[in-house]
């Protein structure tokens, strides 16, 4: 099979935004001075980063841009958020999906081992988190992401609202994946801690938001020097504010058009996909607002998918074999095991994910190279 | 008085090398893919990152490259070290000066208040570790830095060394502040944890480097997914190691020139300063090997520093008033009050401090302008 490459793997990392690649490369050659010192080189740099910070406000809609906090990324901020929460509280409950993204898991599960306890949000077979199916046991923090980053299943953010204020708990939301596919809570209410990864948003690798509610309790992680309002220690990374805040501003004004774009090539690509592939089964909420319309979780049940996405990759289909994100231990992803799904399906999952760069997707060269690869698999197995 | 701007605050932040955003730019505008996926793209990431990789492993002279951790910076790397030893050692005894940085500091007041013991080592009047002076208190970790951030005095690092063999502790090396400037230990011998910020080598902002001893005692502290040979989780910043990986392999070529250069004009400019202004006076080890050829600390009895860094960047002299890392609570730097300086010099303490880029400093016309500022500001003292 000839013909370009086609890259359907956004979720994992892809091009820069545009806007944000150039407005990183202007701070990039220039003079590169701290925004901490008292210099004009230092002013003009701190005037970067507060429009960084504005720009990022803007996006979340916040009017408590000081409690912005920007990180090395997604998995810094969602770290930062639990295990900050949890230095203030204490003690306290977690409730918490058995299909969160590892930073999410391993931060969970860092706290249960010094005393919180932990109770776990059942799942339906699309992923929908079953909020009448937990049983408040007290006060805590609330752990949500707003969609899945294997499923795609945007969650019900006012039942997770509700079902924290009832519980007295705080709300983190994970808004690594998801944040600019799915619209966030106006005004963030009822959020009390947020994290958002730049890259996934066509910003730059290594920046990332964390947002924490004025007043919630919440201790800095990353001690030291007084950047961040004292909430993040370390020399600010402003060439990525920058690129972060570009891209954010872009997404502000073209959110909708980034979107819906998506949305046709989702639909095109599995319409494609089905119609070619007997065996191809969308896993996660169907196509529609409960879906992020930037991703498509298909298993093809009897090959791995590991061996699949490598055909695939030499049949000029870059896509991810498995999950985003698993650690050594997981041979299968935990959401698949969580919407009880079949080992063969859990095993052969695809993810074909979108960036936000609004290119044309040849749509139906993909679906056929989803074919062919599948046609040269199956062909070799034992019948 | 007219003319250039003169840049005198490195230290805090800078212009990348030109081979570090050559090298970053290349990478921005490329596909973003990220290096842990399977096909084509991720390859070639790949390919990228264990290039910066070596690059790093070069410089360090290390031939344990696997153990070399890209971090956001030097501050992450440095918590990172003495935060994940605590917490793969359980207790000990922390051996660490009273004026470290104060990412080192916070560091070690975490684990004080879990459980393990600190002791203090003192310094002399020039910045230097009096080894001699600390009894051994039993296993645990000895924190040194290369070169002090605010005195730029070198520490002697075979002192720290044996005394660490001795105590049987681990030896944990700040080079944060030094690296590059000052040799780091042959194949990092007698190191077991070493911590690096990429932005004080010309490198890029958000980049730093921690390494680890194989089979020293170490706990990731950044956990989720599987990124640095689980070392640090989440979605590696390509564009930052490629571009520190640059800078370093830059410095490793040409260190001995950067070096030469820098104390050039580390010589001219004090000596222009000390001609010109009577109540100079230079704080830390003298000029020579035992001082980063990069940084001179100076006070201005009877002046405060931010006051006189005001007036210098009104003259056109970006530098850096008071210490270059202090906390909300410390009003003088705790380096001045280690070594004994007086309260007047400790509060107009004035950090000059070069970069890598070997540009020519118009030494004279740097130190007219101190004398001028200095003048305007006595002239309104209280006779």
């Amino acid at each position: 099979m000839t013909g370009e490459r086609i890259f359907l793997d956004h979720a994992s990392g892809g091009p820069l935004l545009p806007v944000a690649r150039i407005a990183m490369e202007k701070v990039l050659s220039g003079h590169g001075a701290a925004p901490g010192g008292g210099h004009r080189e230092a002013r003009e740099s701190r005037e970067i980063l507060e429009k960084s910070r504005k720009q990022v406000a803007d996006f979340l809609g916040t009017d408590d841009p000081e409690r912005i906090v920007f990180t090395s990324g997604g998995a810094e901020a969602v770290q930062s958020a639990i295990r900050g929460w949890g230095e203030a509280a204490g003690k306290g409950t977690i409730y918490v999906s058995e299909m969160e993204h590892p930073a999410v898991e391993s931060a969970v599960r860092r706290l249960e081992k010094t005393g919180f306890s932990v109770v776990r949000i059942p799942v339906d077979g699309e992923g929908r988190l079953r909020w009448k199916k937990v049983k408040s046991a007290g006060p805590g923090l609330v752990c949500v992401h707003l969609a899945h980053h294997d499923l795609g299943t945007v969650q019900d953010f006012q039942q997770a609202a509700a079902f924290a204020k009832e519980a007295k708990a705080g709300l983190f939301v994970d808004a690594t994946f998801g944040a600019g596919w799915v619209e966030l809570p106006e005004g963030l209410e009822g959020v009390d801690l947020l994290a958002v990864s730049g890259h996934r948003l066509g910003g730059p690798k290594g920046s990332g938001i964390l947002w924490i509610r004025s007043g919630f309790p919440w201790k800095a992680q990353a001690e030291g020097g007084r950047q961040e309002n004292d909430q993040r220690a370390g020399t600010e990374n402003l060439p990525a504010m920058a690129g972060l805040g570009a891209a954010l501003e872009e997404w502000k004004k073209k959110a909708e058009k980034i979107r819906e774009s998506a949305r046709e090539v989702q639909q095109a690509l599995w319409d494609g996909i089905r119609k070619k592939v007997a065996m191809a089964k969308l896993h996660g909420a169907g196509l529609g607002p409960e879906r992020s319309p930037a991703h498509l979780g298909i298993s093809f049940a009897g090959l791995e998918a590991e061996s699949l996405a490598l055909v695939l990759d030499r049949v000029g289909l870059a896509v991810r074999g498995g999950s985003g994100c698993v650690t050594r231990e997981m041979k299968i992803p935990p959401a698949m095991k969580a919407i009880g799904a079949k080992p063969e399906e859990a095993r052969s999952l695809i993810l074909f994910s979108l960036g936000p760069d609004r290119q044309a997707v040849p749509v139906s060269l993909a679906a056929d190279r989803v074919a062919e690869a599948v046609q040269r698999l199956t062909s070799k197995l034992p019948s």
